[in-house]
């Protein structure tokens, strides 16, 4: 079965009308995402196990091995109205990568396995690669169960009437099992398009962090109400997204490159003018929820989260800060306040320098980092890991425009077979 | 039954654990208010009916009467998380009037009755006074039963599970009995406070409207995506928000006051130097809807309603053409798009000359304007009415804030009776 084939399976699960997908964390979608993957995986004949924290991982196991395994995988979930194949196409990558060995013959020296990590997007609860973050001890279990919904459910209700036990969830012994971790996954950005690459090499994860901010003035009577009479919490908000937009700025600089040193894959600045090199600084509120949230009333409050990153951790403080100070200058000129709190942050991950270079030798594939979050990160902190990136021509992800052609799909699963051949 | 008696029947019903209240149209806060005042009615020996837009008429009518009626009430639904008194204040203080009334051994000349009007807030359906624009012929039944809520449920689809025929909504055959409308309403704002008036009478309701304004970009990923890649519609809602705050503008001025000329009661600028005077125009976005609405994608959509108010039709066309340029321009810089459509516009009311003449007279009261919209403004296209308000010391309404002394409630009873004494 190749990815494309699987991933076909999936083009009906959590589709929204508009094309887009919503498969948020122990929804129905993801359930039955779940029974997929489960069936999946037994139709290779792997053996199905499953975590506290609802991570899946099925086995390639020889009888008599006694060398700690090689982990591929991914997600299955989504942000609300993201797209087909970030997640899915890891997922279905590595499948498709041991359907394929399995076929050819070949023998692993070491336990195969693939993960379908719960909740990498954070979508329901707010902190993204929640089912990594449980299994390594990056998150406590009671932290983690206690997170809420917007419907008001916390991660520990939503499981238990899931039919799983909260009190199973925690550092997961399974990972102490596993010597390397590989996540293929879409491109996000446009970076290997103009470098005519299908598929690229991960260096490092960009320092990223999610904010709350709750802006709070006094709820009124929107036409009774004098204009010099208000304390409006809409207003700062709205200075607030401003200044995050001033703030978070593209830097177009080249910095020195790990990997493969050939000059034309240096990700400079693109000749296109199309995209920009990664470093800089990217602020985004893209949540908000409003208080009484009438059109003929004042808001009480306004909550808005923030998602900021940066190229490197001084430079992420510095722009947090920046946006914090001019939301309290715009607060407390209305009359009103701001509180903010950090919800999750992730430092700074340099992949395993000499996995990456075994692997980007290996493919010959040029090197990037990537201002996205991935489980790969969270595990990078306890083992070594490494990303592949597949070609993505729109450079949108996120969103229903996500896309890969079936031939770097082929591309990329020719990649980790190359890799897990390497490795296994 | 004094009003202060009746309004503690309501304390729990609909109360939010902060103290507000949500109470939307046909919901089950509102439904078991039905059957209250439907009670309370009957208490008094009424005949209560109902109309096919859900407004009840509670009737007190004697053997042989041929004349006109003479109409009180208000409404019992609320914004969301609103105040106790935005509404019930009316429908109690009439029940009160007449039970007082009746308790005399007063007779009336004319039929008296109390209504409450459906869905005065407009906080389910977007529409306010869907109530009284369905009976007076002032919204069609075609557009307003195809008005949705949130969930994406039509008003028709509502009130049929409510077990109302839909069909039965539209121009209402009672109002033609009706000869004058007097509706009785917490103060919005804060004028009659200094100028130590429990009671005052409305002289007009500013023009006002509400318009959608829908921002689309591209949704992407907040992390991968260069600023200078982004067409984030985020930003050109904050840009306009902070436009509507510099446009909509207090005017301080003394305009001719009809009614009582007092001068003491001219509702000039208030001495203390707390409030304005009622002229100028007033702008607020109090409800926004973000698509996906997740922390680590860029919107591809952000709508956002806008509540434009002024004291004069031509400015608050000046008012909103300003702000749509003003969001327009944001968006065209930031490569997003923005479209505006009005969802309901009400001219501005002068209450009728004549009326308001003489309950202002009987009263001794202060007249003043009001930049909130009532069912008596749409009623007042039909026949005239009438608007008593009640002193509100703190200003704040649409809010938990919003109250009354026990005391000033009486008194808008004595006015109320007064009136009815008078006119019925």
């Amino acid at each position: 079965m190749g990815a494309n084939e699987l991933l076909a399976d999936l083009t009906a699960l959590g589709r929204n009308p508009d094309g887009g997908y919503t498969r948020l964390a122990w929804d129905d979608a993801t359930m039955t995402l779940r029974e997929w993957f489960a069936g999946a995986a037994a139709d290779l004949g792997l053996e199905v196990t499953e975590d506290g924290n609802g991570n899946q991982v099925a086995w390639w196991r020889a009888a008599g091995q006694a060398n700690r395994a090689l982990l591929l995988g991914s997600h299955l979930d989504s942000v609300p109205d993201g797209g087909p194949l970030d997640g899915p196409l890891g997922v279905a990558s590595a499948l498709a990568a041991l359907a394929g060995l399995k076929a050819s013959g070949w023998a692993p020296s070491r336990p195969i396995a693939v993960a379908n990590f719960s909740d990498e997007e954070g979508g329901r609860f707010g902190v993204a690669c929640l089912g990594s973050r449980l299994a390594t001890g990056a998150i406590t279990r009671d932290a983690a169960l206690a997170l809420r919904d917007d419907e008001g459910s916390s991660l520990g209700e939503v499981m238990a009437a899931r039919g799983h036990d909260p009190r199973a969830a925690g550092v997961a012994s399974w990972l102490d099992d596993i010597e390397y971790y590989i996540e293929l996954h879409i491109e996000q950005g446009r970076w290997l398009a103009p470098h005519q690459a299908a598929v690229g090499v991960a260096s490092a994860i960009w320092p990223h962090g999610r904010y709350r901010f709750d802006f709070c003035g006094q709820g009124n009577h929107a036409g009774a109400t004098a204009m010099a009479d208000r304390r409006d919490p809409m207003l700062a908000y709205a200075a607030t997204v401003l200044a995050a937009r001033e703030l978070a700025v593209d830097r177009v600089e080249n910095r020195p490159q790990f990997g493969p040193p050939a000059d034309s894959r240096r990700l400079d600045r693109m000749g296109d003018g199309s995209s920009f090199g990664p470093v800089g600084a990217r602020a985004t509120f893209g949540r908000v929820q409003v208080s009484p949230g009438s059109t003929n009333s004042i808001p009480s409050r306004v909550t808005a989260w923030l998602d900021a990153r940066a190229d490197a951790e001084p430079a992420l403080e510095a722009l947090v800060a920046g946006i914090v100070a001019r939301a309290q200058w715009a607060a407390a000129g209305d009359g009103t306040t701001v509180t903010v709190r950090a919800e999750s942050t992730s430092g700074a991950v340099e992949f395993d320098h000499q996995l990456r270079h075994r692997i980007a030798g290996l493919l010959d594939a040029p090197v990037l980092p990537t201002g996205a979050g991935h489980d790969a990160g969270i595990l990078a902190a306890k083992l070594p890991t490494a990303m592949l990136f597949v070609r993505n021509p729109t450079g949108v992800s996120h969103a229903p425009e996500e896309s890969a052609a079936p031939e770097d799909i082929e591309a990329g699963v020719d990649a980790l077979t190359k890799v897990v051949e390497e490795l296994g």
